[in-house]
């Protein structure tokens, strides 16, 4: 089930904004080949936990991660799981 | 040196796209790992020579490569041969 | 069930080679970057189908990966399928 | 110029062990994907110095890499220089 505006808000995991068409968080990183060693962290983890992310963009020392559940048409619980997930690798 | 306009489509590598603010490609794969490890074969290959992608962007089975050379505002020919030696990769 | 020795030979997929404590095989890429890209690639299925290399290791434009299921002491039919799956990845 | 045995064991980075046939050191994560990412990482390193790993091994929660320079035929400040960067790569 999608979640609602409010719903949404009141879950984003710390970091995260956005709204019921996808949710994103940018990371910051030291050095170009920190962020892509993330990025692939985050593949790895969606191809483990197979919830993808729409999009994962490597651009110079930053990363952005964004979730829709793209077969529900909005934003869901997998999303805000994910995001959760995302954020924990940054603090291992 | 940047780019005009009109040395800029003349010299497109095939498939790619733009103007003078950046140029890019989309790749298709058949999945999403496949669209992973290709993003980490761009970047390995950013690494080893120093010219890194505006944005590496992976998406469901879908990898998009820009490049733009922000230093000197615009397309440059160090951006034409990072898009050919992409090219080259989804070859070998 | 681990494999007898007379089913692992008779099921090798082409060109692994071992006996009841692992299977390998080499492959020869034409860079480092691309050797490193398909061990990433190699990763991702571990990750996804939740069966690893018992070592996956890259070195100069080569990879070299070993199957065995040390839960059960021994190689068993989810390696001969990893293996499987590993050929499938330079084929495509 | 390779080291000999007295300047190598002298100049050994903190935790690598080794001879004039090579140096490595083994490092420990707390899931396969952290590992795959750090080779990753050790991968872009290579890529952007030009020196790589005579091995670069993903095990289970575990990472081996392995310096020589074949081209000297032992171990060279080059092969120290790389061991105390990947060294710096698991502090950051």
């Amino acid at each position: 089930m999608t979640l609602s505006t409010e719903d949404l808000q009141r879950n984003l995991p710390d970091g995260w904004t956005g709204d019921t068409s996808g949710i994103s968080r940018e990371f910051d990183f030291p050095s170009y080949a920190d962020g892509a060693a993330f990025a692939l962290r985050v593949a790895l983890l969606a191809e483990k936990t197979d919830h993808h992310p729409d999009a994962l963009t490597i651009s110079w020392k930053k990363v952005r991660v964004t979730y829709v559940t793209h077969s529900r048409g909005g934003v869901t619980d997998l999303d805000l799981k994910a995001a959760r997930a995302v954020n924990d690798l940054t603090s291992s």
